[in-house]
């Protein structure tokens, strides 16, 4: 039965603090139709990431926030249904920002990854193949540089970017420690990825816990985190270690700054004394490395040098909860709304 | 007449905030003996410099902290007038690390440049033609990379590394704005330096003009200061500027973190969303870069290209007032104690 409707989630309001179910609304629209040169997709897989929360609200960013009323933005791996472009038939498999709905026009000029059908699953497009993976790959190859024998600190290392972080420094030889909530995410971290040392960020000794994990320092912290780990992490820095940033999750649904004293000379003295870099990116910075990321991931991947595991959400009308849950810290891998 | 003692001045306490005159002690101690391989040096110039705050406290830096007792450490011009090593005659004038004191002993080997008498003048080794002019030259080549057009500030901008990295990215092309305390400095940053334009930091609208006068934003911002002007600056940042951090003078004399809110999260994000940059550098980090900064400094300084200024203390007695009035900012140039 071809479809007739589309079904879309839009932004309802802007959150003051954490997002709740009112801030979204599921609506229905007619089925676009595409013009000359576009292709119609319907989406199989949306990607839930914490950068969403920025785009809710309007505070200048490296992209522009979305309007009330808008599409909620999100990449996805979608199926060609129509097609007005020569290079795409239907029944192709392409990444693309198609956001929130089921179904989206897109240019075909703008897609540019087909998804091979023996390469890895379409889902980790989204994921370990995809924007988090490059995310992880881009900041440990142009500011972490991790060498071996060094000390890598990664926290939400059960997230797909702190994953493959993880296990990419290990692969450069670097001693990997990673944090994360919870006696089986720390237990998967062990043991089905391999990091050195494993810690939860919730027990009440985590950062002692920390410093013995680290007896030589840490040259590199991956932050994506924020907060009470990045607290624990600073004192423990090398001379000459590196940050890079590329999310601050725990701090996305923050209102007010937090109360003092204010340390941010302390932090600017701990740059200075121990000549620390800390450098804020996003992966699209790097975009020129994206090719040789997607040939040595998928590699890797083949190889089974790289593992990943992905959290599911079934359904477009969970999406909201899935993303408001996710700025909570209770995914477990790749959080990804099937669709279709 | 040949001198029969010594006269130099040690830490006579660790100071809390702003160091006292009772923090400094003047001693006098027999002349030392040179043993084989080194040369007895009788000071000319002693530098001031901010650095020397840190050395007077015992928290963990890039270098140890000076002990109680010991003489005070800095970097001097001095005179050889006894040699016990083959490289060096009487009367040939070295930068050493002699400190704070009339005369001092030196291992030959240790001592790496000898000045030339028919180069610049002696007391520029400790300033534009030495280690603060290296500061600026190494923090711009390695950090700041101004490229033409862009827009550099500079805080304490009249003071020897100041002024040297505003002259430079002129050089280089740049739009420099540069920061002083009071109309005379900042006079004399658009009057004799050339600076495009020249800010009071003390002016009650210094936030709104330093705004007014970076209309395309702010690339490179070379942090030696912190406090106030950072503040000011931050906002202005554009996506990809790069922030040297090789002082933080305003803070040297803090005794605890200034009150609340915590702005450290608030930074972090801003270095996450426009992707800055923030390295602590110390010059000796690039040492490697020195002989060909010796060298484009010295064609620069021949050409008239890259001015200076100093401010001459006149006796060692009274190099303890030179730092602590340093430290305040009532420099106007590089201070320097003129010993002999």
């Amino acid at each position: 039965m071809a479809a007739t409707e589309n079904v879309r989630i839009v932004l309802a309001s802007r959150p003051h603090g954490e997002p709740t179910l009112e801030n979204f609304r599921l609506e229905r629209a007619p089925l676009p139709v595409p013009r000359a040169g576009q292709v119609l997709l319907r989406t199989r897989f949306l990607s839930l990431d914490p950068y969403m929360r920025g785009r809710m609200s309007d505070a200048r960013s490296y992209a522009p926030p979305v309007q009330i009323g808008e599409v909620m933005v999100g990449r996805t791996v979608s199926e060609v249904v129509e097609s007005l472009h020569p290079d795409f038939r239907p029944g192709e498999v392409v990444t693309a920002d198609a956001g929130w709905q089921v179904y989206a026009l897109a240019e075909g000029a703008a897609l540019t990854r087909k998804l091979d059908p023996a390469g890895p699953p379409p889902s980790t497009a989204l994921g370990v193949h995809g924007m988090p993976g490059f995310t992880a790959y881009a900041g440990l190859h142009e500011i972490g540089k991790p060498r071996a024998g060094e000390t890598v600190v990664v926290a939400a290392a059960a997230g797909p970017v702190g994953a493959t972080v993880g296990q990419i420094a290990r692969l450069r030889g670097a001693r990997v420690v990673g944090i994360a909530g919870g006696a089986a995410k720390r237990d998967y971290l062990r043991e089905e990825l391999g990091f050195d040392v494993a810690l939860d960020h919730r027990d009440p000794e985590f950062a002692a816990q920390l410093q013995a994990a680290c007896p030589a320092g840490i040259d590199v912290y991956f932050e994506n985190v924020g907060g009470p780990v990045f607290d624990a992490v600073l004192p423990l820095l090398n001379d000459f270690a590196r940050m890079p940033v590329c999310g601050l999750i725990a701090h996305y649904n923050d209102t007010a700054p937090p109360p003092g004293p204010d340390r941010t000379s302390a932090l600017m003295s701990m740059i200075l004394r121990r000549r620390l870099t800390v450098r804020g990116f996003i992966q699209r910075d790097f975009i020129a490395l994206y090719p040789r990321f997607l040939r040595e991931m998928g590699a890797w991947l083949r190889e089974g040098a790289i593992r990943y595991r992905e959290d599911i959400v079934e359904g477009l009308e969970n999406a909201p909860q899935g993303l408001i849950g996710l700025l909570r810290g209770d995914n477990f891998g790749k959080r990804v709304v099937r669709v279709a």
